[in-house]
């Protein structure tokens, strides 16, 4: 209903259903696109493992991101959902309100964003809505994975004297994001490359999944921070979790930043706290560490023990040895 | 990350998580929204129906409307599209965008509506995602039904031959916008609050869902116009629509307000194309139209002949036996 000037050329929401995302969807349960509502059938055995996401433009992603890796990373960042809980990615809804000044390049190039990521991740588009908008570019995705029957990974399964492992390397994409800004101009070129397309396309680590089921007891996807998803384990479990922070695991790019930090504890800490990692904090027993590290190895996704669990609450973070104060832990995302 | 100015005070995400909504998302398959995803056991014989509608500030709702009507028609919009497939309304997961202006009063308000809606239709909170945004407030939700398996009504089941119903009344939602916005001024007062009534608050018609799966071939929600959402079952039945006009049920507003067009067709017209009905339109056999409208009876739903089925493809207006036109058919959601 508002008038935006300076249309590229208006995009009838019938139009770009048909033309980009009709063809996303031709999975049996989307029915074309062409009904009210999509139908799952029941999978004996399986509970369905359900998320959702949102991003705005300008709070989750910078405005002028090519929207094929908007798209991708509204889909990853789901998917990183999923990766921690266990479950296999099956489908998707999508919700999407677009600017008016948002014409076709920008829905095509969204559109095959979404279609590249269904292919590497083996998903459908199950169905939605698509709305007009006075306001920045919004989306919604709400992605289903399916799990063995009860054997969902929560964050409320930590145990007493259980290890926490952090897959990949943490705080790239908090540097990801300067670097997207373009700022850390006095790292290298390649390094503020890797940064911010750690920054854009999140890699979900779906891959765990089984070994997750099979070992894990507590998982989650760092999203929010190491620091701030720690402490999700820890107060849905009930239990306290000690987190070694010089154990934390650096990409090189992260290492050579910290390098130019004057004081390293606190750019530690920015790293432990800065959000959108993506990666998966799990706790596992002492005896099952080997198997879920070497499950790690072999997907070429190292698993770095950083901590424990213990009675208390909250989260304790050390830097060598000394306690240092978290704060409240971790970054939010608006 | 936009720093807006006159803030009321500003909510922080996680407060209003645990004040608003951990009390609505009591059900086990939430985790109290404690964890990164929800998990739905499946129902052996049943498929899950799966719909998600957005809505936006100043496109789908006026500036300063209640909170609680704008979350109430968050999800019976939803479940609106339930009823039409003769699912049985299970839970749902949300996504909130806020603005910074809309402070702890209008959080609450929200709330307030969702709980509403939620003890009415007997739906449970799963979980979703709460951003902030420098835009319209915006919200998209995803709604779950259950339908035994096999049984959901589609849009494409329609037959040649078949009888062409609608529950209630037409128009009510095209009338009701303007009441809205402060215009129909030449109608009784209470045919404008009424109107304005049916506009903020539609009513899901999910009483229908056991006689819609009994005896309807194919059904659809009436949300963008009776003549749009008409043409979308011919589409998805690959045959023809032909609607009678002049039998589109009004409702007593309705009716005074059609009373005082100069131009009868043009006005009849407007009420068959304009949007937000959320009534039901369904096709049956001959046949089974007695059961049909017999279980709508006792339901205290009328649900009206309009039209018919044939072989041919889109939809004929006619009235009085006159051909009309209706341009593209009907009215569209920015």
């Amino acid at each position: 209903m508002s008038a935006a000037d300076q249309d590229p050329e208006p995009v009838d929401e019938f139009d770009w259903i048909q033309r980009c995302l009709v063809p996303l969807a031709d999975a049996p349960e989307a029915l074309g696109l062409l009904d009210d509502a999509a139908v799952v059938p029941s999978r004996p055995g399986y509970d369905l493992v359900i998320t959702k996401d949102a991003i705005v433009e300008g709070v989750h992603f910078l405005p002028g991101d090519p929207m094929e890796s908007v798209a991708g990373k509204l889909i990853r960042v789901n998917l990183s959902d999923l990766a921690a809980k266990g479950a296999e990615p099956y489908g998707y809804v999508l919700a999407t309100a677009w600017p008016r000044a948002m014409g076709w390049p920008a829905r095509e190039a969204f559109a095959r964003g979404l279609a590249a990521d269904q292919a590497q991740f083996g998903l459908r588009l199950l169905g939605g809505d698509t709305v007009s908008t006075p306001g920045p570019f919004t989306a919604s995705l709400t992605a289903l994975g399916w799990v063995p029957m009860g054997r969902m990974v929560k964050r409320s399964g930590a145990q007493a004297g259980d290890i926490v492992l952090v897959s990949g390397t943490i705080g790239d994409g908090y540097l990801g994001l300067q670097a997207a800004q373009g700022g850390l101009l006095d790292l290298p070129k390649e390094d503020r490359a890797f940064l911010a397309a750690r920054y854009r396309t999140p890699q979900p680590r779906v891959g765990l999944g089984d070994a997750l089921r099979a070992s894990a007891t507590a998982a989650a996807d760092v999203s929010d921070g190491l620091i701030a998803d720690a402490g999700r384990i820890a107060i849905a479990s009930g239990l306290r979790i000690e987190l070694d922070l010089e154990k934390t695991p650096l990409s090189p790019a992260g290492r050579r930043w910290l390098k130019r930090q004057g004081d390293q504890d606190t750019g530690l800490m920015a790293l432990a706290s800065g959000g959108d990692d993506y990666e998966v904090i799990c706790t596992v027993s002492p005896q099952e560490a080997d198997a879920l590290q070497g499950a790690g190895e072999r997907l070429g996704l190292p698993l770095t023990p950083i901590g424990s669990v213990s009675a208390g609450q909250g989260v304790l973070t050390r830097l060598n040895g000394r306690l240092v104060s978290a704060g409240r832990g971790g970054y939010r995302h608006g």
